[in-house]
């Protein structure tokens, strides 16, 4: 096939998955598909070799199995044709990441100490499962250490006053275990969760400040601006984002100070990933200084995982729930500088911050 | 001293240090310099662990002196008193990366090929030599050989038409070796460069098209949306950024097309790192896929490193050509996506993109 015929035909495919989904799609979205169908069979690890939105990403796969590129019967896999079509006009993703960091850059056990890994390895063990009703979805507790290792790695741990703005991850436990943190804050709209939290910085002593309520209200007067740290695993919905990092980035102190998030490429597409860097840049008027691909990689929500919006569209021959690690999220720092600014307003109540037509996995 | 005291003093060394050098300095910006002091003496050293830009750090470190907060008789000492300082209000860098990848997140010799990996380090030890004349600074072999390799992971080499603007790092050399691209373009001002391109392209059979061209001048019309990949490592005034990355855009095919640059943060401040990522944004109008980190090692410009404007504002006792590795980058990958544009427009030859207040190698 010539490079024009093949780019009209994955144009095509692009166009119709687009029209399903909403979601923007071009030729390369679908070779991104077929280059990672090329590394798995399943459907969720194809997601993650792709960095295409599984919505998308579904309905891209449909197209291609109607042409005959792809076969769905038992998982995912690249007809003759399809891998004709890959060798003329595609190209190859060599996924090999380090295997001594995970390509996070850093190693948790080389930065902190053995009893903080330890004990926060047990302390886990006891946490509340994930519930479908805030979206949670929680990180190993490799990541949850590697996040504070990162902090400490980058000047953003001793010494420092953390808040934490949604912590199904139980990074206020990991950052109160290290002894390092000047003042902790956690605020989080589930009480399962802060209870949990404040009976284990009770029986250790963590000195963590609990505060259970919903973002989208305003931040307590007295946790404005006064925090040198933001951490925060946001809803990826644009409106989601906005409250989490928003506010974030209103209760820290003024300039040089540090945020960091977390965004996937499974629930967000790489367009909203642009929407969300102009509001950084333009509305919040911060610096990004970090961007470090797969930092996180989360268990699977096994108590919904068949009721989420992935499952649900996805033909019954790809229905196999995937090894754990297929889900990952991007690490974002950013830093505040001269005429940066956070969100002090009321979000309406009425305003769904936990839905958009990206959304898989909720 | 109580935390407000030491704010006011940190504010006020901030406010000397950007009255004479015309860069933005807050309290963080010398909390970062005393944190990197902590690490080495060497001043160059300082820099890399600071993250702050080159010509501000001198003058921090000269405010720092005349209130007895640092020692700057035999390299960069912290005194008691600055201990001090550091240890009631400072935090800490725990700078440990990844000894297996150097915080590259991937390893070269795992991703391409061993005779690739040989021929280039071979044919590379007979480069001309980094010229001031063209803000030159040639990155390790090492360094040149992972950029390939991260194209590679992120699929942007096998089958891709790759151009280079500006290839003193010899990219094109290491990309031509891995026989895996369908097409490698070099642009470059530098007679000797091309020249040497040119002559092993030949030699080892290559086929990298090779052009002497400055890029103030809009790209020759048959190199215009014709790549999928573009690589630089620009010119860190805003002007000659805006210049390298706006025609490297302006080379690529249209949509969902890479591209990699890298910056410092020994020639660039943070503050331009912002206006950097705004124009990114805004004008350019792409999505920032990756941030790595320190991804970039360069190797000493010996034949100009005392002709430098860093050396020359060195206090005497500062004087100390340091070991390599301490200049080094991040690497930045972008993508294009809906409405994304780049520089077509000629710059005029009087406008002087190698300078700006801030370029302190050059």
């Amino acid at each position: 096939m010539t490079r024009e015929k093949a780019y009209d035909l994955l144009l095509e495919i692009a166009k119709n998955a687009e029209k399903k989904t909403g979601i923007p799609a071009y030729p390369r979205s679908v070779l991104n598909v077929m280059s990672a169908a090329a590394l798995s069979n399943n459907v969720f690890w194809v997601a993650r070799y792709s960095r295409e939105a599984f919505n998308l990403l579904i309905e891209i796969l449909k197209e291609l199995e109607k042409r005959n590129l792809v076969n769905l019967q038992a998982g995912v896999e690249l007809t003759e044709e399809g891998k004709k079509l890959l060798q003329d006009v595609g190209y190859e993703i060599k996924f090999r990441i380090c295997d001594h960091c995970k390509g996070r850059t850093i190693l948790f056990d080389e930065i902190l100490d053995k009893d903080v890994v330890r004990e926060f390895i047990k302390i886990q063990e006891n946490r509340p499962p994930a519930i479908q009703e805030f979206d949670q979805g929680f990180v190993t507790s490799e990541t949850t250490l590697a996040r504070v290792a990162y902090m400490y790695y980058r000047g953003d741990l001793r010494n420092r006053d953390i808040i934490i703005l949604g912590d199904d991850d139980l990074l206020s436990i990991a950052v109160g275990l290290t002894n390092l943190a000047n003042r902790i804050v956690v605020i989080d709209i589930d009480k399962r969760l802060t209870e949990f939290i404040q009976r284990v910085s009770n029986e250790y002593g963590l000195r963590i400040e609990v505060y259970t309520e919903d973002l989208r209200r305003p931040l307590p007067e007295d946790l404005c601006r006064k925090f040198d740290v933001f951490q925060t695993d946001p809803l990826e919905s644009l409106n989601g984002f906005k409250v989490f990092v928003g506010r974030g980035i209103a209760a820290l102190r003024g300039e040089r100070c540090a945020g960091y998030f977390y965004l996937t490429l499974v629930d967000a597409s790489i367009d909203k990933w642009r929407e969300i860097q102009r509001l950084l840049l333009t509305e919040f008027n911060v610096v990004i200084t970090d961007i470090i691909p797969d930092f996180s990689e989360y268990v699977n929500w096994n108590l919904y995982f068949e009721e989420m919006q992935a499952w649900k569209i996805l033909p019954e021959s790809l229905r196999q729930i995937p090894r754990d690690g297929w889900y990952v999220s991007t690490l974002f720092r950013i830093e505040t500088l001269r005429g940066s600014r956070g969100l002090f307003e009321t979000i309406s109540s009425e305003e769904n911050i936990y839905y958009d037509k990206e959304l898989a996995s909720a």
